[in-house]
């Protein structure tokens, strides 16, 4: 069965600032049919790989990646904003627009020779993906692939990713 | 199979604030085993129940929303901190020790009269979760219960929900 994914994502004009359309999930979240089809699509392509983590990207990381993870039978590794985690943490700072924003992940959650697949919503420029995966291998992981529902290529976050590969579900 | 989940919440003392021991579940998280059961239990309980939606509250509460939906096969809703939701939202406030907080979800995310399990990692003093049974009431909804995995006892949160039963699979 084949599902159309863009049928469950919403067009919210100017948010999260004027004259930009947000690609909202909240349907899909809502359609248990939709929202299934599309974890069993990530864990189709990642299962039989090494895949000893999955990293989940608060917040809306973490919708995808919990599931995932739990199909996949990996750990899940929480990556948040700073003061979130309550352990010892590693962390890297990322530029936005406006200023830098920062990204922790615990001290143990990723082992030296670990390999560890990215799991957010959403691509963009990629500022905080690029991040994440500065972080894993920070702790010596290696980064797998970086796995999104949705990808906005026209701001080419792809291309600033590095040597990190991209997966994403849906593309506008 | 039983599995005490003790063993995989770990006490992280002086978080958040100096004289407090945060107990913390990624642990939990990172064990495959530990957490497919942990989302197991939650589902025998629900599953023949009229659930119309599971309501998953920001952030953590995703980690353990997100993955219980799916096993429902039931639609999952988020409840976000303030601006974080793209769409048109309804909200209410509760009080912080110090000041208040306010909590949104959009305004389609339950419908009235459907039944919604509430989801959240923690329960302390109950003033979050409380914030998200109104929300729930406002938009006509019923809380069939609300589901954590840990329940600080001694904060009495349970108490101050009222109305509303609370159901944990670990207890401090």
């Amino acid at each position: 069965m084949t599902m159309d994914l863009k049928d469950y994502i919403r067009d919210v004009p100017n948010f999260p600032a004027p004259g930009i359309v947000f690609r909202d999930i909240t349907p899909l979240l809502a359609d248990p049919d939709a929202f299934n089809y599309a974890i069993s699509k990530l864990a189709e392509r990642y299962r039989g790989q090494r895949i000893d983590a999955v990293v989940a990207v608060e917040s809306r990381g973490f919708l995808v990646g919990a599931p995932l993870a739990r199909e996949l039978g990996t750990p899940l590794v929480p990556v948040r904003k700073p003061g979130k985690l309550p352990a010892a943490t590693i962390s890297t700072q990322y530029t936005l627009e406006y200023g830098s924003d920062t990204m922790e992940m615990h001290v143990d959650g990723i082992s030296p020779g670990q390999h560890a697949l990215v799991v957010d919503d959403l691509l963009a420029t990629g500022g905080t993906l690029a991040a994440v995966g500065r972080l894993i291998e920070l702790a010596g992981g290696l980064v797998v692939e970086m796995a999104v529902i949705i990808e906005l290529t026209a701001l080419e976050g792809r291309w600033s990713l590095e040597t990190h590969d991209v997966f994403s579900l849906v593309q506008y």
